[in-house]
């Protein structure tokens, strides 16, 4: 059950989240009625979320197959024990991520200059410090490359989100939660505790 | 394409690697042949992986209409920019990782006593520290809980698994990712270099 309390609306906030992680999960029903899954660098370019890959395998058939598909990102912020709220009871134990949904229509890319735009964008997302001569499909060098690799492009039919931070929660075990992960100090803990504030509901913004 | 070099074959490496990591994304198909995916935690317990989760919504409509899913999990350890092996094209740009994928049946937990050693064996993985009573199904406090919960256990008919850390690469490009990824010193650079070697194909074992 999707709990409202949780969904994230903002279109903002989503594009942030798709352009700061690096890889999600492309879900994809086979020839053979099951559903396959494959962890897959991307990035989200106008529009659309761009993947790279080989031309065969497992994941080219299920979507010639089938091109409807989802594909997820999520981020896990804080595993929250119980006993930040609970002394006796494991119930209250959570977990507090970041995730976004986007199903739609997948398609190759075959135009050679969408190829190389989708590829240029998936390397200044992940090597934005450069480093390399642009990819161009007028590129002697890079022609036989761009025609080597597989570019599929996902069109977004939709694109839901799930920011679960305690937006669910009295304040008072609100407080214990915020107390705990000051406490702790994971590396994400004051992240964590930050969103929770800034996803408050009725939260009085400044 | 599933290159054989990346390859994980090691029972035990894969058990670790489902051990350590928290959570991961099952994906179903649904009535409207669509497929779905969801990020959850997990836990790996007697040779089943186990979720839990509310008892409606998407994700239980579509194993019950399919029971046929597939479960992923990864962690990115590095981007491996171009530059660290090449002056000039892009090509050499390449993400290292661990991955499994769990394929089989899903079916939901009606037994109170196996869903309390589950939702147990949950606890114990994502609060090691303990600080809550035992999950008990002959406990009055826990019996409604139990009961309202939905615990779901993926019975594995296989279990796949891709460490990506440069097997495929000759000794000088090899050098230049170790020298690149130590140099850089992000947090999981010198864990990175680390199973590159502990990978190495033919690497001599001391």
């Amino acid at each position: 059950m999707r709990r409202r309390e949780f969904e994230m609306t903002e279109q903002r906030e989503i594009e942030l989240f798709l352009e700061e992680a690096s890889f999600g999960f492309l879900s994809a029903v086979r020839q053979d009625g099951r559903p396959s899954i494959t962890p897959l660098n991307y990035v989200y370019a106008d529009g659309a979320v761009y993947f790279h890959g080989s031309r065969i395998g497992d994941k080219m058939d299920a979507i010639r197959h089938n091109p409807h598909v989802a594909f997820a990102v999520a981020k896990e912020y804080a595993i929250i024990p119980s006993h930040f709220t609970d002394p006796v009871m494991a119930c209250p134990a959570s977990a507090y991520y970041k995730s976004v949904l986007v199903t739609g229509s997948i398609e190759t890319v075959e135009d050679l200059g969408e190829k190389a735009a989708a590829l240029e964008a998936l390397m200044r997302k992940l090597q934005p410090e450069g480093g390399y001569d642009p990819i161009r499909p007028d590129d002697p060098r890079c022609i036989p490359r761009l025609k080597g690799v597989a570019v599929l492009k996902l069109v977004p039919k939709s694109i839901t989100a799930k920011f679960k931070f305690g937006q669910n929660l009295a304040d008072e075990k609100r407080s214990g939660v915020t107390a705990g992960l000051m406490a702790r100090g994971l590396p994400l803990d004051r992240d964590t505790a930050d969103l929770m504030e800034r996803y408050r509901p009725h939260a009085s913004k400044p």
